[in-house]
């Protein structure tokens, strides 16, 4: 049996293993499309994942198919390309191998050139135990769990008779401020507010309470007091709880522990809880460290060379939310995009025998969010600072144009269209696993306790 | 604590319960709008169903959204309607009550006119162990274990090494050649072989083997034998090996066994298979035999009066594929939707004092089935017989008329739009926990025989 890459590697061609599909991976892929090289990319999905958009299919705005389209379909007409599924376990930068857990079994890659751009995963700040409770925002995987939470909750609270159990089913809370916090509050907010008003006949999905919790002071930190201030007012004009330097010390089944500012324990009654907080550095960085004598960072990334590559290993290169430079990057696409492809181009240029390019500058293009329908905040350099339409506008503007594989651009628009003027949602599946499945287990946990049956037969 | 239906009933209204969402009882309950009744509609998903595209979200033509629109969305406006999320456990015809399982608890909704719509599930013949092996065509929950399933087995047979494995892999199965069963495998051979042609390296999709399999001589008996012969030819123009007078009498994780026309048995090795084959109506049409003396059919459908009643209770009435009648009926959405409207007719002019309703009357509207892309058949009355192009449009409108809920129409044209003409797929998604979670439980099974990690390290 012969290991996967040689498969593509015959001829002797330079072989470049890139890992990760995500925004970094696949503009190094792309951007190694001329070069003399068999490219290998390894991820543990089939599909590429627009992540900014990921809170749009978990409250029902869009399907996955629109934000994640097939990896093979992107590189379909690139030959130098195979993707392969796996889950990389590890990396020898000595061997220089790739070692990667397949739907089948192991399988080694070896390489001549390494672009690591593995990403970021949620991070629960050693408290691993809260994700049961709080599902992340990073794969399809979490949106669609999700979304049959957000949905199924609404559905779970109309079936109760119990005042307060119904309350703790309509409350939803959403930890972290960051953009996927904010989005993701603002869209339940919308949910509830709006989009299924006249869903219900037993509750007032209007009543619903939508609470944002950070310990941080402010709602998007990063793009300065004036939009942060912006931005949470248009929260609290959705009808946002937006409470700030509140500290989450515990997540169970029907609620969140906090530390209130003054220091005072607090417990807040919610069965459906997001967790936007914190990111952490793929492992694979801390392994690259291990192995090359880089430094790691407080999230876990790896510290690159200015060339993004690792030290001593200029044929190793590590880009995106799980590296870290001397100059801070922010955690966005952008950085991810822009270093995959100057990866892919120093690479090129050596193989042709041209100079080294100039160090990676990351170009900054500016940081948007959208807080709710119509209304975005937007920071381009250090002058533009837009909060409200135009900020919205230009938010629209820039995620159709970065949306990869034209063919869901139109129909992405027009489930915008729909959901922007209409209010309606048509991607709001609960399969029946998740919603009579995942009470039947909470049932069996809480049974004796005030959960159980809570709707009698009295006839 | 009060009774489910009571909270809707106030001002002792006529209490119309009505069980299932699907074409019957949605029909049921539009009907109902202007009526003086208080409807509650118990159903155990969340979604109206447009079963006959189901195929298309298993194989990622639409997404789930698109095809199952939420019912309290098509109800929203109908103040007299409430819908109840529920499986139906038991119904009492004499002490006229409902008794549902909700996400949380038993709920007894009590009625004055009951209209049971609870349709068809798969039937595996009483080889219900086939079911794991090969899931049916009934549910979103089926759509969606088929599409990572289907999509699933590319991937993996791309990362095999060992040509026999591979080709288990690529073997698709799909037992029963009616509409459903010629749909799905006409949409699978379009699939690998045009879809994914260019989307591998290592394997070649347009190899693979898609098989159609019936115990009956013909591939759509019911359409006639021009049609049926029609059929056959474009299905075996696609690549699908359609295989006829075969009788599936095994179904395991590798594959199927079949008894030939000849007598002998037979296997075929295929990793993916599909059951299409038989429905069984719901047990609550038995469950309402029991308690009225009606006849059960062998498919366990009740057998109602002319006026889709149970004997002796004028006041409870089954529509659609649950029942039968005198005169036989197709099993197919229009007969739900007529019957429906019919019934809940029927309630409204007997509290407005009017003559009962003629007895229900079938109106054929015509039955068609696409085989492929720009390709159908269709049946209209006893003359009309099309096959191709023109049957496909006439597919093509009637389906589009029919979505429910007008806003998913056009997103879904377009969508169409995208597939018929440039052949991709963009709801392909195979969740990781689909590919690897049930990989890793095959291999748990298996372990020891020759699907123990067929692809090695030998770096």
């Amino acid at each position: 049996m012969t290991e996967h890459a040689t498969a593509g590697g015959a001829g002797g061609r330079h072989r470049v293993v890139i890992i990760g599909s995500g925004f970094g991976g696949l503009f190094a892929a792309r951007n190694l499309r001329k070069a003399p090289v068999d490219v290998t990319l390894i991820a543990s999905t089939g599909h590429h994942l627009f992540q900014p958009l990921l809170y749009q299919v978990a409250t029902g705005v869009l399907s996955e198919g629109e934000i994640a389209p097939a990896t093979r379909e992107i590189l379909r007409r690139q030959d130098n390309a195979t993707v392969l599924l796996g889950h990389v376990t590890h990396i020898d930068v000595e061997r220089k191998v790739v070692v990667s857990r397949t739907p089948v079994g192991e399988t080694t890659t070896p390489y001549d050139s390494l672009i690591v751009a593995a990403g970021a995963g949620q991070s629960y700040f050693g408290n691993d135990q809260f994700a049961e409770y709080a599902p992340g925002m990073k794969s399809i995987d979490d949106a669609l769990e999700l979304r049959g939470r957000i949905f199924g909750a609404f559905e779970i609270a109309e079936v109760l008779e119990d005042p307060a159990e119904r309350e703790q089913w309509l409350t939803f809370v959403v930890v972290g401020a960051g953009p996927t916090g904010v989005e993701m509050v603002g869209q339940i907010a919308e949910l509830a507010g709006t989009t299924l008003q006249r869903d219900f006949r037993r509750i007032e999905s209007t009543s619903a309470k939508v609470i944002l919790l950070d310990a941080a002071p402010a709602v998007l930190g990063p793009f300065g007091d004036k939009l942060s201030r912006k931005a949470k007012q248009q929260l609290e004009r959705l009808g946002v709880d937006v409470q700030l330097g509140v500290k989450v010390v515990g997540v169970d089944s029907t609620g969140v522990d906090v530390i209130d500012p003054d220091g005072s324990p607090r417990r807040i009654t919610a069965r459906t809880k997001v967790w936007a907080a914190g990111v952490a550095a793929s492992p694979l960085a801390r392994l690259l460290a291990d192995q090359t004598g880089a430094e790691v960072d407080r999230a876990g990334r790896v510290k690159v060379n200015p060339d993004t590559s690792l030290p001593g290993h200029p044929e190793v290169f590590a880009v995106g939310d799980m590296m870290t430079m001397d100059k801070p990057l922010p955690g966005v696409a952008q950085v991810a995009m822009q270093q995959g492809k100057y990866a892919a181009r120093t690479i090129a240029a050596r193989l042709a025998g041209k100079p080294e390019l100039p160090p990676f500058h990351y170009r900054d293009k500016g940081n948007m969010a959208t807080v709710s329908r119509f209304h975005a905040v937007a920071s381009v350099g250090s002058k533009i600072r837009l909060a409200g339409f135009i900020a919205w506008l230009m938010w629209l503007a820039v995620h159709l144009v970065y949306l990869i594989g034209f063919k869901n651009r139109v129909t992405t628009l027009l489930h915008w269209t729909v959901t922007f003027i209409g209010r309606a949602r048509s991607e709001r599946i609960a399969t029946e696993q998740q919603i009579f499945a995942r009470m039947a287990i909470q049932r069996e946990r809480t049974k004796s306790s005030a959960d159980a049956v809570p709707v009698s037969d009295s006839a």
